[in-house]
């Protein structure tokens, strides 16, 4: 049935007043979409974002450029409005939710802030498993609850986003070993380290993998919860649920895309959900896309993760879903069309 | 004082929270925007886009895969809002005019289209001058004022487009000559010719190349009147009227691009005033990009034309404003920032 309704929707398409092809990956998008809906009737989306915050051991031991602090700061920075997926967000009218799954800080309630605090933050995966498995499924199972709040609401395209000093450290320690690549393959700067940091932040991911070399690779909950954050593990359920649900996912930078390749490894189903939002300058990114057969929309050099990347590509899923209804065909618009 | 301001830009996006430079382009593109405004006084661009239709002799040697009719058709088209510029314009609140400047048709009034017909198309370059000079500067004129009428009415950001049956030979003819290329590596496929009909387009660009060999490379109004088209024409012109009254002008496919390439040949002061929205499938505009030291914001395999990838990228330079404007600093935050 997939194969079909991609084939009827290339039939619509080929019958717009253009060449055919030419609108590219808004054509491949618009077709993804009429598959994942199974219909030809596609509406715009309306976009919801859940930002999923939570500590990290690994910032503890000094492997980030910002102190762990900052992961609860930018809370409030994001529950006042002012982080920059929140700016990316209004452009695209998505409400932005922002979930504490495992921050090492007591937030108030505040009106989008949603209470889901399974640990303090997670061990350091170089001396111990960062979360115990349940902890992972905790987690997991928080994020799986948000998706279908947000679905509930109306929201027809989710967006994964995240914070948490010392996830782009997790996020390669988990390509690295699902992927058996070298850390220094999948390893970036995360938020500016230098040559020498870098090479710290390599060592540690070694050193984890070292201790951690006799995990199952089919055990993905189990490699999550040894190598993952909590954040990660609830973007990996919040993703299998909206896939679950029949909910396309655009995957932001990294982190998300940890979440959302987590996500498939558990559940291969779930990837013909997924959009890849934009590359990010992490390398690691790049490796997992190419994991999950995934192309990026987007190519900005951006690397602030946050779920910025994919927000600002709604615009293309908008657009391409604005060409898919409202264009003229051959026919109607009495243009001569192709030859056959 | 463009340094000047690019500081001050920079200082004021290093202070936003968020890693230094981790928004990558969007960065680039808002601090573009503040040297060319010559203000850190950023406000959301008001768009227009105009789509500059000409026919070609080119098309009536057989070199295009649809006939020459399609212009006229596609102008009616883009009357009735029924073209994919027409559907991407509405997404980004742009008006859209349509500038018959070498039509080979008589068009009616319509309340968005323009009359600035200069010639019922251009000559076959193959066998003599495209255009008198008279008429590129006529042309071009014609663009002027349409730009000069946009910006009078509010719009701040200007957006070329174009339809003329046979342009990107023409636009690829420039390139060659300009950048002083074998034809071959600045000539794709268009609306989608077969290998054969590429061949036979590269064939018919180098025998007009032959024939105009003896033109000064410096007289750029004399190559774009033996080689250009009416539209490509008008856009020189509509690019360097915008640049001259200070309003940015973000360039598209080819054609496009060939038009704002031979406004810098013509007065080079205009290119900080160009953007590019996205990277065309037609490999002379890489070509013509890489000549103005310009990086497409986009690259999504399209290969339109129309304006269609310069109007999806609007949804960047939005995006660009909207966090240069509205996204909170460090210190008004709470957030602990950079070292330094």
């Amino acid at each position: 049935p997939a194969t079909e309704m991609a084939e009827k929707a290339q039939v619509h398409l080929d019958n717009l007043t253009k060449p055919r092809g030419a609108l590219g990956r808004l054509e491949q998008v618009a077709a993804r979409l009429c598959i994942i809906k199974g219909s030809l009737e596609l509406k715009q989306p309306t976009c919801g974002a859940a930002i999923f915050a939570a500590d990290h051991g690994s910032a503890l031991d000094g492997v980030s450029l910002y102190p762990r602090e900052v992961t609860a700061q930018m809370v409030y920075n994001f529950l006042s409005g002012g982080a920059a997926m929140n700016v990316l967000c209004r452009q695209v009218d998505s409400v932005v939710k922002v979930v504490d799954v495992g921050v090492d800080h007591d937030f108030e309630d505040a009106p989008d802030l949603i209470h889901a605090k399974v640990a303090r933050g997670t061990k350091s995966f170089l001396r111990e498993p960062a979360m115990t498995r349940e902890e992972a499924l905790d987690a997991m199972m928080a994020g799986a609850k948000v998706a279908r709040e947000l679905i509930d609401s109306g929201c027809d395209l989710l967006i994964p986003g995240e914070m948490g000093i010392g996830n782009t450290t997790s996020s390669s320690a988990l390509a690295a070993f699902f992927l058996q690549k070298n850390p220094a393959e999948v390893t970036g700067r995360g938020t500016g380290l230098d040559d020498e940091g870098l090479a710290r932040k390599v060592d540690y991911i070694k050193g984890a993998l070292e201790l951690h070399k006799d995990l199952n690779p089919c055990d993905s909950v189990g490699v999550l919860a040894a190598l993952g954050g909590l954040e990660i593990a609830a973007i990996a359920g919040y993703a299998l649920k909206a896939a679950s649900l029949g909910v396309p996912v655009i995957l932001d930078g990294i982190i998300s895309t940890a979440g959302g390749f987590v996500a498939c490894r558990i559940c291969p189903e779930a990837l013909p959900y997924f959009f890849s939002g934009h590359a990010s300058v992490e390398k690691g990114q790049a490796a997992m896309l190419k994991g999950m057969a995934l192309e990026p929309l987007l190519d900005l050099d951006m690397r602030l993760g946050e779920g910025t990347g994919a927000a600002l590509s709604v615009a293309v899923v908008r657009a391409a879903v604005a060409i898919f209804n409202e264009m003229a065909t051959f026919e109607s618009a009495g243009v001569i069309g192709h030859e056959d």
